[in-house]
């Protein structure tokens, strides 16, 4: 919710409420919802309403979403009522695109009240609290009737001059650039890791109840919980128990966005699964969707997990 | 979100977001989580937080939601930008459970700024808006391996006393109660409305991706979400598109929840579905929803759709 009289604060106090907390994707969802506010705010624009030029409507697309979970604060680990203190902000990152970081820290941490720091974000995190950066571009449909073609485009009203810069070493265009050439972030295996398993594929038919936005887009966030359910199907072939999915501790996931697709459409979902050899317990999972039909890659994603007890 | 700053307010300006709008089940959620605000607010207590007094976490349960879409703002209607003036006001309903009422209206209607009357609500609503109704009531697990057994309760700092009075003649817990005896809100079937299938029956599996909250019980939003899955699947039996489910537009739904399930838990969903004789397109559809292995009710529905071309 974008509400007029706080969007100008660059932090604000948050009290966990159920419509942002789960083992699914709600959190990530509204962690998007806080970047278009923050985006809105920065660049003095109607994000949630934004036009083409030729006054179509124009979509601030998530391209590249990563989230790093602290020892306290992570994905799947908030409940009702916990306190947070949620720290926001906007950077240049070219003329028809932006990269917006947060900070989620526990409200009773204590943090200066100053501009979140990239540097902070990148090399200096706190390990009790979660950051997350939001790589989004400015796209349109190319037909009212499809999905499957999306262009990228440049609302008349996306002042981001003034924006703040984004050092050009944390920049993720090169890394989200090899993940979709190589459909992989971890295209040689992450090192440290010895894979687990032979490759496992999932098929998931898009689904029309959870998965499309209030543009009738597929939404950014299902694409968290469709990989989740690839994710859990691997695991439950390995005997592990929906209880331990449930407790599974995500420490770092990123999904670059590549596609998008229309009612009807079949996904099939390639895992990898690597074990840490020096952390027991700790593994990353590796996957690429595609559209049966076409092969087209709709997104990866690489997701490192604490799988606990 | 709950922000400290703007819960005091009586209606709030709400610009659409992409968390809050889809042809599934975030604006159900949205809507609950500002009962969750309200009901903080006009009895100034941490519901997010509450506990027994005992010390064991309390939930404020949604035990009947009703929303009845209007002429512009309904359901699975809005999308980004949207702009809307939310009312929202709690009221007494017995020493253990809330009634919090809602209006969503388009922000650019010209209304009172008045305390939301439940006179409008029930009696008088305004064509443009959508109303919501939740009928809450204060749980806690008495079991803490387990979500089949929920316990009434009250939190000792649940200060009611001072809540408007909500018109008995607007409570709805003779309804609810009709509801849970008979597996449905029209056991008799609807004035004017014949019935237009035989009974069809659905079978879902609880997801753990999805159907989860925060506090690892069934979330309410996502009754919505299975209930419409059963619903999509009656529709494709009759040969009906993806495309012509996301288009229905939802006038009425109503949700009694009576249980409440674990992880790896089956249900049997019957769904039976009457045409109006008067309206061409009016249907509604009638579910309820059994636990599969004990035969528990879980939880029933009714919606009135208008089906569109």
């Amino acid at each position: 919710m974008l509400d007029s009289s706080t969007a100008r604060l660059r932090s604000r106090h948050v009290v966990v409420a159920p419509g942002m907390c789960s083992g699914g994707s709600l959190l990530f969802g509204r962690i998007g919802d806080w970047t278009w506010d923050t985006v809105a705010d920065a660049c003095r624009m109607k994000v949630h309403s934004a036009r083409t030029p030729d006054g179509d409507p124009a979509y601030l697309s998530f391209y590249y979403f990563r989230v790093r979970g602290g020892r306290t604060i992570h994905p799947h680990g908030l409940t009702f009522g916990d306190e947070l203190r949620v720290s926001s902000r906007a950077f240049q990152l070219g003329s028809r695109s932006v990269m917006t970081l947060h900070r989620l820290a526990p409200a009773d941490l204590e943090l200066d009240d100053v501009p979140l720091d990239p540097v902070e974000v990148y090399e200096r995190r706190h390990p009790d609290c979660l950051y997350a950066e939001n790589f989004n571009r400015w796209i349109a449909r190319t037909s009212a009737s499809s999905n499957k073609s999306l262009a990228q485009v440049c609302p008349a009203d996306f002042a981001y001059a003034d924006l703040p810069r984004l050092p050009n070493k944390y920049s993720p265009r090169a890394l989200v650039g090899r993940a979709r050439t190589a459909d992989s972030f971890h295209p040689a295996g992450p090192p440290g890791f010895v894979e687990a398993d032979p490759p496992f594929t999932v098929e998931y038919t898009l689904d029309v109840v959870r998965d499309l936005n209030g543009a009738g887009l597929m939404y950014f966030a299902s694409y968290f919980s469709i990989f989740d359910t690839a994710l859990l199907r691997l695991w439950r072939s390995l005997g592990r128990t929906d209880e331990q999915f449930l407790r599974r501790k995500v420490t770092d996931q990123e999904i670059g966005y590549f596609g998008n697709a229309d009612p009807g459409a079949v996904f099939t979902i390639a895992v990898r699964r690597w074990r840490s050899t020096k952390r027991p317990g700790t593994e990353i999972a590796d996957m690429a969707m595609h559209e049966a039909d076409t092969g087209r890659l709709i997104a990866v994603t690489g997701v490192e997990i604490e799988t606990g007890p």
